[in-house]
């Protein structure tokens, strides 16, 4: 396999992975299956359209190519089956959102440094692709998006993710298998953090944590 | 009358349309004029705006051609001057949205397979056109867009008039009369699953349907 | 100093301002300091993305340049330092915002009339760079934009501003020192708006206004 198709494949695994997490939702609100396609649409390919758009160059992949419509309407479709359960839905849509999260970092920081963008935009866009499909999916559905939740690690490994891509693009050392190990270190850092209950410090030095139930 | 003067004369319409709809939840809102004109503008233009910027050849045509800011303006007076009544507010702004929505289907879906996008990519900006502006209505307005509403037909009606529009272009069938012939057809489909209370599947199998005060 | 130099610096301080509005409403939202980041990011920034994926020429101004997100880091270091004082909330946060406001008024429309864009476009996209980056802020944090609440002036100077920038560039009489007459007249505007509690008419003419404890 090139890097471009183990690129292709990754980004086609993450969009179902958002996508899910999109139909999962639209589930949780009572929404019908039209809203239930929409949804998994802008969370698996939001972030990314995003990052085409201000990239600047020609029409979003996500239109270029229909075959990212695929992975949406799976998302729908093994939701609407119960092929993806319910009755687990928190833990199952946090373990989804990690898969895409880590995987959308790395897609964006090469596609923007790729397109020839400075390292530090590649960074910034990688993040955005990575966090913008779950941002576009909770605002729609007019919920405090996820990325603002204190009581979770959520942009902060996306971040680190985008760095090391850039990083690698820079120092020319990237290829399928950096591209690999960089997003299962995102996805691990994004589970323990989960699983262990790290913080991130809050906006405010020093300012008492609200008790929250995650 | 040429297909040209027939597609502008309905883009104004269906702006006029998606801007009452604007006014309309600017004023039940409480909102002033100023937040009126730039719900009413955000409602009629928005969707082609994003249609624009995603197809991606220059300045979307709202900006491009001040024309379009007519119908925002006289939606706006429309609504401040009682000429539409705030009295008959939920009927009245579902008459409008739908002939939006018709229009606006129709028209996405001409310019983005005019531009050059294929098929597919085409039917879906017709569908995002349609229901963009009333979604980013709802979602500056701090509201559950309208089309997730389980209770209503929204999206669907728009996306067989987007793929019908596509179709027709795509067999040179495409004409003024089509236009307008497809436009009515998704105009009496949203206004028929309204009143016969019409209902699409819920986005996961089987599950009961919440109660709901349409 | 040049024109160039005069508008890069007030854009500088236009983006800290509005900066500094993102990154207190984090810490009233008892979000975490990378959501106060990019609360920050997207109320400094928003705008000037918005009107630069609009105007069209190339990768917005903020991913092309790595020096605007250094106001940015700025505002959300001096709010998490407690140098920006969360006590006095509401009134630090009404002046940062209409230093924004006032600023980004001038720099939107002198960038997008620059672009060749028509004087009613140019007017507009000042608007949308005003008030943009404040409801971005607003949406994503899931609050009503401040831009509708009806017990304000807000997009009414921003418009005044755009205006004035756009004719004295039709008239080529823009310089530096205008730019800056023209943001004071816009910051004084909104400050005596907010000090002597002016009103803008509501959405309807004769609806009452609601009491509302600004």
């Amino acid at each position: 396999m090139t890097v471009a198709q183990v690129l292709l494949a990754l980004e086609l695994i993450g969009t179902f992975a958002f996508a899910v997490s999109g139909a999962l939702l639209a589930a949780k609100k009572g929404f019908d299956i039209v809203g239930s396609l929409l949804l998994a649409g802008l969370a698996g390919l939001g972030g990314g359209v995003i990052r085409d758009l201000i990239v600047g160059q020609g029409v979003p992949t996500a239109f270029a190519a229909p075959l990212y419509l695929i992975p949406v309407a799976a998302a729908a479709l093994a939701v609407f089956c119960h092929l993806i359960r319910e009755d687990r839905l928190r833990r199952t849509l946090l373990v989804f959102d990690a898969v895409g999260l880590s995987l959308f970092c790395v897609m964006g920081s090469t596609i923007a440094y790729t397109a020839g963008l400075n390292p530090v935009a590649a960074t910034l866009l990688g993040v955005i692709t990575a966090v913008g499909g779950g941002a576009l999916r909770d605002i729609v559905a007019n919920e405090v998006p996820q990325i603002f939740n204190p009581d979770g690690v959520y942009a902060a490994p996306a971040f680190l993710g985008a760095a090391a891509t850039t990083a690698a693009l820079y120092w020319e050392v990237f290829d399928g298998f950096a591209a690999v190990a960089i997003a299962l270190m995102v996805f691990i850092i994004r589970i323990l953090a989960l699983k262990l209950r790290w913080r991130v410090p809050l906006a405010v030095l020093g300012l008492p944590r609200k008790a929250s139930g995650e």
